[in-house]
């Protein structure tokens, strides 16, 4: 293991690039090379938003999903596929580790908060130095762009996936005083009969892009159709009884 | 409503300088006010993370908790006092306001996530122009600093207080996948109790002053005794079928 061989996560935030840190800054001017993940035929959203802050020829490895988010994770295609790209995606980090470079990974939001990066870590870490910059939050950007105090005092504050089975989500959004719907795409329809079920529709807020200058943001009984990109989100805040 | 008259919620992070966003040290430098929130005799954290960035000649604010976090909550005593504490808080920071002031409350961690920002945003927020810039919570820089990937693909992850009751606190953690428990404090044996119940224990981390130079990391069952810091956090990482 070398001084300089290492592998750093770090978070660029969710999207505003004033939300980077100093630390994220720092890390992008000093490493020799900087992975980012995205799909094939897209710009990196996490490469765009830390853009202003590479060096001029810092060395580029930009990893390609082989195939959408949007296929059923539960089929065995999707995982052999999603964990061949990962093994070889790991063993391209490594290459430059074993030459004796720092390597950062940037990502969107936090590097360990459901990131891609942490597949890269699991399989990294017992072989070389690792490293984590925290960054802000997709969830944090959202409810600070609109305004929305989530979580107070005793809240139970949950996260759940927009892919969870309609019952599964509302019994969680029963239970829970505030709550994030994240990955919602094509389950925003099943998303909201469970947040009706649940008789939280009426506080449910829709994020598009939330810290972007075109962010769209509403009360999700207005939104009149049922489109949603994978990223967006719905919130609903806690802190019911406020004080 | 003037136009400079505006209130800003700014997070700074979790406790290293280097956590803060360029939008909150831009912030800071642009700010009229500085309020912050400190135990009586004790110096701000978030003012302590943020020093370097404060103008010279900023006004600042300190607001001084009446009574500290470890009263509990349910008493009436309790509640009439914070409520009383925050009110003269609010009305404070709107006179700054009514004077043309911007006024920035800096916050640990996020401003909106179980922050004592929210008490001023809720009582101001319909009166005068309000901003918040999303920060690294305290959360992220506990797991960052340990390397621990908490959450991925259709992991629910849920946060905690550790002041729930033993069986409510044994139930969630039956039914998350990812948990975070804070406040400890002298919940520390109740929620370690919990743990143990529900199965988890093997796999919970304690977490001290995360990303201070000063930190204390183990497993909690290396944890000797039952003494921890109110803002000290138990992590239980989710993603137990890595792929």
């Amino acid at each position: 293991m070398s001084v300089n061989a290492r592998l750093i996560g770090v978070g660029v935030g969710p999207g505003d690039p004033e939300l980077l840190t100093l630390k994220a800054i720092r890390t992008l001017r000093d490493v020799d090379v900087v992975v980012h993940f995205a799909k094939a035929g897209n710009a990196s959203q996490a490469r765009t938003i830390a853009a202003d802050h590479l060096r001029p020829n810092v060395i580029e490895v930009p990893l390609l999903y082989p195939v959408t988010t949007e296929i059923p994770r539960d089929t065995a295609q999707y995982c052999d596929i999603i964990t061949a790209f990962y093994d070889c995606s790991a063993d391209a980090v490594a290459a430059h580790l074993d030459a004796q470079r720092s390597v950062a990974v940037i990502c969107e939001g936090d590097p360990l908060f459901y990131g891609s990066y942490m597949h890269l870590h699991v399989r990294l870490a017992a072989r070389y130095r690792t490293e984590v910059v925290a960054g802000v939050t997709g969830m944090s950007g959202c409810w600070s762009a609109i305004g929305a105090p989530i979580a107070q005092g005793d809240d139970v504050f949950t996260v759940l996936p927009g892919t969870l089975a309609e019952d599964e989500l509302t019994r969680r959004l029963v239970d829970a005083d505030a709550v994030v719907v994240m990955k919602l795409g094509r389950n925003l329809p099943k998303v909201r009969r469970a947040l009706g079920r649940a008789g939280r529709l009426g506080r449910a807020m829709y994020v598009e892009r939330g810290t972007m200058a075109d962010a769209a943001v509403m009360r999700l009984t207005d939104k009149s159709d049922d489109c949603a990109p994978y990223f967006a989100m719905v919130l609903v805040a806690g802190w019911e009884c406020r004080t």
